[in-house]
C-alpha cells in the first residue's frame, strides 16, 4: 500500500492512494463494520485504525490487515459516506507529520563520502531532527532569513512499524513499515558553525517528507533503489541504495542496540553525492527553486523554495 | 508549584507537592467542578487539567490557575475521591516523561569549556537527546554492556510553557513553564567515536530527570542558582547557573529563532567542570554507584546505576 496523510475539509486523516484514488482509511473501516452490523463501530476504528499514522503503525500487522481490507470495501461498495476522493480533491500531506524521532545518518553514500573529503566511517554517523521539521509533498520549504547557505539533501528513509530494541539485521526488515522519501533540507552555514550539526538541521520546516509510505510489503528490498534530486530540472544527486555503506537492516540493528525504536519513527540513511555546498562553485537553494526527489519504487517529492519573514 | 507525574495503584497523573503531601491534580479539579454543581466536571477537567503534563503545559496560565485552584480544594475540602497522598504512598515519575524535544547545550560553564580543552564558543553547541531516555527520580540509571565509559553530567534544565518562535531575550523567561534537574548520561566512548554526539547520547533511560518542575512563578530567576553533583557522596561537580556562558533567556531566544519551540519541550542548560572523563585519571560509573545531584531552589536528583543485560 502506499499510505498517506491526507486533509480535506480541514479535516487530517489516513490514506491509501490506489489506482490513482484516495481511500479514507478511517471511516472506510467504520462503514465496513458498520455493514456487517457491528454496534461498536467506531471504537473499533479508533483502536485499530485511528486517523493518525503514528497510532495506526503501533497497531502493527493487525491494524495494516484491516486497512487493507478497508480499502476493499471502499473500491467495492456504496456508501452515504464519502470515502474515495480524487487525488486533486485533496491535500497531502507528510506521511508521517509527527515522528517520535527523526534519526539521520551522515556520510553514508561511498561517493558523498569522497566529495566531503572523509574516510569511510567504522560506525554509522547519526544525528537528529526534530519534528517540528516536517512539511507534506504540496508545501513549500520555507528559507527563513537566518542563513545565506540553504541546501538539499535527498534521502531515502524507512519508518518504523514495530517495537524494536536489539534487533538483528537478520529480523531487521520485520521491524520496518515501510519506505518514503525525505530531503534533509540544511542551512549549511549553521550546521557547520558548531561542532554539532542540529542547530543547521532542525529548522522549521526543513525536512520535506512524502508523497507517501510504501509499506515494505509491497517494497520488499530496499536495496537498489536509484535515488536522484534535480533543482529546477537540474539532475544534483544520482546514486543507488546499493552504495549505501550501512544498509538499512544495518541501521536497525545498529540503532535498536543503543535505543528503542518505536512506531512511526523515521530513519534517514543518508545523502548521495552532489549536495550544493560540495560543488564547484557552491550553489545553494534560492527562492523559487523546485527540488525534485525521485526514489524507484516510491515516486517523486517535490518542492518549491520560498523566502519568507521571521515569524513573530 | 511543584509540579510532579507521578504513579499510584498503577494510573500515572500529573500532581503537585505541598506541604510534603501529593496532590492529584486532575482528580482534585474533577472534584472541585463537582462541588460547584458543573455537570461537564470531567470534560472541562479533561481539557484545561488533563492527567498528562505536556496536555497540562498546552493550557498555558488558565491551567496553571485552575491547577492551583484544586490544590486549594483538595487541601480545604474532604472528599470521596482520595485526593492527597502521603509522599512514600506514590511513585514518582520524571516531571515530563515525554517531551516533544530534548534540547542539550554543550560547553555551556566557563570551566567546563576550559578542562575539556575548548575555547568559550561564540554560539551554543546544540544536541539532542530523544525521549527514550527519560527515567524518573526513583528509577535505576540503566548501564548496558555496550561501552565501558558512562559517564554523568549535572544538568539546570528549563521546560517551555508556551509555544515559542522568534523570542527575544526580554520577553523569553515568560515562555519557562518552570525548571528542574537532568542528569545527562553520556556513554562516553560512544558519544566520541564519531563526529556526532547523539549515539553516546541517547541510550534507553540516559536522561534521569526530577524530581519535579519548579514553575516559574515560584522560580522567577534561574540565574545564580547553586549546582553540585556527587557519586557516592563525594563531590564531582560544582557550580552555579551565573557561570552559563549562554544564560537561559539567550537560549530560548537562540533556539525560538531556529525553530518552535512547544509546551513541554525541555531544554538542558549544559553541564559543570568535573565530568568523569575530564579527571585525571578518568573515572566512569559502576554498577551500585549513586548519583545525586542537587540544584538551588529546585532539591535534589538521585539516581542509582545498575547493569543490566541487553533486552531482546
Amino acid at each position: 500500500m502506499k499510505l498517506i496523510t491526507f486533509t480535506k475539509d480541514g479535516f487530517t486523516r489516513i490514506g491509501v492512494v490506489e489506482s490513482g484514488y484516495i481511500i479514507d482509511l478511517h471511516c472506510a473501516f467504520v462503514e465496513k463494520l458498520r455493514a456487517e452490523g457491528k454496534l461498536r463501530a467506531q471504537q473499533i476504528a479508533d483502536a485499530y485504525v485511528p486517523n493518525d499514522i503514528v497510532g495506526f503503525l503501533q497497531g502493527g500487522e493487525e491494524s495494516m490487515n484491516y486497512a487493507k481490507q478497508a480499502v476493499e470495501f471502499a473500491l467495492s461498495h456504496d456508501s452515504d459516506v464519502p470515502l474515495v476522493f480524487k487525488r486533486e480533491e485533496v491535500k497531502l500531506n507528510a506521511p508521517v507529520p509527527t515522528p517520535g524521532k527523526m534519526i539521520c545518518v551522515g556520510h553514508n553514500y561511498r561517493e558523498h563520502i569522497l566529495e566531503m573529503g572523509r574516510e569511510i566511517p567504522s560506525y554509522p554517523v547519526v544525528f537528529a531532527k526534530f519534528a517540528n521539521t516536517v512539511i507534506g509533498p504540496e508545501d513549500d520549504i520555507p528559507f527563513y532569513p537566518i542563513s545565506e547557505q540553504l541546501d538539499y539533501e535527498a534521502e531515502f528513509a524507512f519508518v518504523i512499524g514495530k517495537r524494536a530494541r536489539n534487533v538483528s539485521q537478520a529480523e531487521a526488515l520485520d521491524y520496518v513499515a515501510g519506505y518514503t522519501i525525505v530531503n534533509d533540507v540544511t542551512y549549511r552555514d549553521l550546521q557547520r558553525r558548531t561542532l554539532q550539526w542540529l542547530q543547521g538541521k532542525t529548522v522549521d520546516g526543513s525536512a520535506p517528507m512524502g508523497p507517501w509510505l510504501v509499506t515494505s510489503d509491497e517494497l520488499t528490498d530496499p536495496s537498489g533503489l536509484g535515488i536522484a534530486l534535480f533543482v529546477n530540472g537540474e539532475e544534483r544527486q544520482r546514486s543507488n541504495t546499493a552504495n549505501l555503506v550501512f544498509t538499512v537492516p544495518y541501521l536497525v540493528e545498529f540503532l535498536s542496540g543503543l535505543m528503542t525504536l518505536e512506531p512511526g519513527d523515521v530513519i534517514l540513511t543518508g545523502t548521495p553525492g552532489g549536495v550544493g555546498v560540495a560543488r564547484n562553485p557552491q550553489v545553494f537553494l534560492k527562492d523559487g527553486d523546485v527540488v525534485r526527489i525521485e526514489v524507484d519504487k516510491i515516486g517523486a517529492l517535490e518542492n518549491r523554495v520560498k523566502k519568507v519573514e521571521m515569524p513573530s
